[in-house]
């Protein structure tokens, strides 16, 4: 069942998923070269490229001492267990940040900055005993759970503490509480997606949630991150699947949800999602399920242009229930169908391309109703092929990153999201601006953008860009980033549809949230963290409170 | 169009509607002695009932004399013009409070306690000017909008401050912006429900929230109390309506809502749904918005038992798309047809009885498969009669209640939800509880109950009793209330579903979210409005902040 739902045949129930590679995307015997149909076309598109000098191995990496000293060591290990303290180097390195370009371009240098120590609880109140003596030690905390941040939120940023540890959660897994007749799971905060679907599989359920960090993330990060899967159209972000959740702040714990619906004062539920580790751990999270979808439909689409395909795709959201799955690529993508893992380079296409699925309830009605407004927007239908093309290739992207880094080819994505009216405009704005930053700096680019996330007001634009990869590529990007960045203000946009913010973002939010709410994150964040241990650094950047004194209260 | 939208004849475009009544509910016009079923029913149910003294004329009310000075009142004559500040005794008591049954009650007193001013600002900005100004002289204040509150939350009550004033929104009105592309509308906070549809209609849109306040309540007072409509299975709850929101606080503005979707930090827009005032005062609110629905089609169901009807409503929220409105009564609910205020008393009907309404897109394929579920549950359909008149009467309940307390009845609500696995002995619990308080003040009493939300994990209960209307039943009703609110928190309820806490539910909040939780709320309350003047004691009771000293910064 669960392989027939899209997760692909290494997902299936019982199967481990192997611990990441170091220094790239998942699985290290997944790891390839180039397609030979890339290599082909890398050079029309950015002209001759160079093969970067190799990276370091990971036993060739030189650290910083760590700062965590043995009395660190012996009093965590004293609640831990001593196996479950960690300052080995490899441990150190594996916790040294998450999957951004530039995290991967930080792991190819000789000497690197990491985490002072790794700390592995297992379970909540473990984590609980964890803050608390980090605090009494004055050592910042950083949550840990698939590794997968691309917005830097996993930088081990000591802030004004004497050192930094990365608190893992690969042990607290499994699904807690299972409620049949509510649809309701409680899964532990480090259950992986995979790992989590399997659990639910054995009740016949599926949570549904599939970003393309998947096959690694987690429960507790895609909460903390404010994830958005690829079904998002047909089972929402992840906060709409979360009923409750329960968080170990440094100065108290808290759970939350009695109820789907509650008029109980503000939803403080929403506090935490999106809350990146600034104000505790979330350590369960209790979400709706639904069962395991028998039926199954697809289509692609092509559209004459990336504006027909937007006005239907909006058609679409404004007129549900329509698809799980609905995603347009504009002309760019599609003309390397980029969409397509499998398929760049084997055909130039013309227009904007758009991939549909159908799972659950009435499949064959929704798609009809879909394709209905689709085909009276201009669509044309391509058949299934090009939707099960995606479907086999969804979570495969990464790996190809890997592969364009080793061949010389700089790429990274960033993503925003506004309304309908004002996609057009933000698109163009990020695009424009994200070429110009690449000439800037003397490089031919590709700049490429779909849509992946459709709301009745809205939509999210994902881009992903290629450029030849320069050892000075970490500065360069910086200051491309901050174009976009600054592009996507201009224009209206969210600085982030689902990446969140991290520290990569951290500029950006006060403009987004304006000065009262940065004040309200940093009035949370001195109530529930006094000494400002959590992730110093996230969300809040530079706005991040500062404790009246290391170890003593604000 | 808007009169075959359900909202009846009186709220068709360009109807105005009159103000409330000072003392009731509603239209003073369409006030009505109780229909002669109800009266042959009531003794039947709770003995012989005997008609209480009659409350004041408006005129006759003594109230001591309004704190607000003649210095207050020239400050803000010069900020709004003489005639937006208000303390006349008219003006006091109509924003004295709410409309729940303790408030009503509270209007047949000789002496009332009532506002010491009344504001009228025309603006946002005159708002934040108002803020400003009552901060400067010390004065809380309590936001007003359509008056509807049934949970204390306008109760004019001074804090620790000089005096109170009540801030209405009644100038605040209009469709400030609308983008048909995105299908978004910013409608001012002071619009009442007819007043936006009817803006909407203009545009072809429905906003579609018809809580039973609809007619009188404001978008404002929809988003600080978390509102819930009875299109939610359809629509949503408000919360999930909203896109955006503007605040004015004490200490400086928000503005949020950029996109649909987001990962830029908590979704803070979540923090002020639900804030009843207490931080600030909610001006503007963007919404989603969907075309006028052309299609309706309804239909009434009976089931054996309550047990089996909330098992088939399960199953319809739990494999949606369904209806837009469901709702199912209990056995003594449908015993004396209340859920169709015009039927009361002509029939006394078995088993539970449910009515479904389905609007907008594909009713008759979401009718069929919704049909087919209740059935597959043990409904069976009645038609569309008893729809029909549900639908019309929908909003009539708080004229009944009107008739009933002048009949010498007692009649009040209350509301709670939590998952379907659990529902069936919250409402059993709730239901013995109210019993068991009514006994033991040696009244008897009529206790039903109905399921008017429904989500994939649960559901909400709404509670209805009727009582001899004693002249102590303030107190009595103090006393079963505590009994209720307890039963709720044991059996892991919320203590409101779409009420909102105001000051009657402020006794269980702790409770329900929790020590952390109450912290939380109290300092974003103590950043956002240091002197504790936005309406203290609501939302956190005892533990609102207490500012150290009085007009001075906490």
């Amino acid at each position: 069942m669960t392989i027939e739902n899209g997760r692909g045949a290494d997902e299936g129930p019982g199967t481990p998923v192997a611990p990441m590679r170091w220094d790239g995307w998942g699985d290290p015997e997944r790891a390839e070269a180039l397609p030979f149909a890339v290599r082909s076309l890398l050079p029309l598109l950015l002209g001759r490229v160079r093969r970067p000098v190799p990276g370091p191995d990971l036993a060739e990496v030189r650290l910083e001492p760590s700062a965590f000293t043995a009395e660190d060591a012996g009093a965590f290990a004293a609640l831990l267990g001593v196996q479950h303290v960690r300052t080995d180097a490899e441990s150190r390195i594996r916790h040294a940040g998450g999957r951004s370009t530039p995290d991967l371009l930080r792991r190819r240098s000789a000497a690197q900055s990491a985490t002072d120590a790794v700390l592995l609880p297992a379970n909540h109140d473990e984590v609980v005993a964890c803050l608390r003596l980090a605090a009494e030690r004055d050592l910042a905390v950083i949550p840990f759970g698939g590794g997968t941040s691309v917005v830097g939120a996993l930088d081990p940023e000591r802030g004004t503490h004497r050192a930094v540890v990365s608190l893992d959660l690969a042990r607290l897994t499994g699904l807690l509480r299972f409620d049949a007749v509510s649809a309701e799971a409680v899964l532990a905060a480090g259950t992986t997606g995979p790992a989590a679907e399997r659990l639910l599989a054995a009740e016949r359920m599926e949570l549904g949630h599939y970003p393309q960090s998947f096959r690694y993330a987690t429960i507790g990060g895609f909460a903390a991150a404010r994830s958005s899967g690829q079904n998002s159209a047909g089972h929402g972000r992840f906060e709409t699947m979360v009923t409750g959740i329960r968080v170990a702040t440094p100065t108290g714990d808290i759970e939350l949800g009695r109820s789907p619906g509650s008029a109980a004062g503000p939803d403080l539920v929403r506090l935490f999602l999106g809350s990146e580790g600034i104000f505790g751990v979330i350590t369960e999270v209790r979400v709706r399920v639904h069962p395991i979808p028998v039926d199954r439909v697809m289509e692609s689409w092509t559209f004459p242009d990336f504006a027909s395909g937007m006005a239907a795709l909006r058609a679409v959201a404004q007129h549900g229930p329509g698809p799980t799955v609905i995603r347009l690529s504009d002309e760019t993508e599609t003309s390397v169908s980029l969409a397509q893992v499998g398929r760049i380079g084997k055909a130039l296409a013309k227009g904007a391309s758009a991939v549909t699925v159908f799972e659950g309830e009435d499949v064959e009605g929704r798609r009809a109703r879909t394709s209905a407004l689709l085909r009276g927007a201009g669509g044309t239908s391509l058949g299934d092929g090009g939707a099960e093309e995606w479907l086999r290739t969804r979570f495969d992207g990464p790996y190809l990153r890997d592969a364009l880094l080793d061949a010389g080819v700089f790429c990274e994505t960033l993503e925003t999201a506004t309304t309908w009216a004002g996609l057009s405009g933000l698109r163009t704005a990020v695009t424009e601006a994200l070429k110009a930053g690449f000439t800037a700096a003397g490089l031919k680019s590709f700049v490429m953008c779909h849509i992946s996330h459709v709301y009745p007001t809205g939509a999210s634009l994902y881009f992903t860009v290629l450029a030849p990869l320069r050892p000075d590529a970490l500065d360069i990007w910086a200051a491309i980033k901050r174009r976009g960045g600054d592009a996507i203000m201009a224009a209206e946009g969210t600085i982030s549809h689902h990446h969140a913010v991290g520290r990569d973002h951290a500029p950006w939010l006060a403009e987004e949230i304006g000065d009262t709410g940065m004040r309200i994150l940093a009035a949370v964040k001195r109530e529930l963290d006094p000494q400002g241990i959590m992730n110093p650094g996230a969300v809040l950047g530079a706005a991040t409170p500062v404790p009246a004194a290391p170890g003593g209260e604000a």
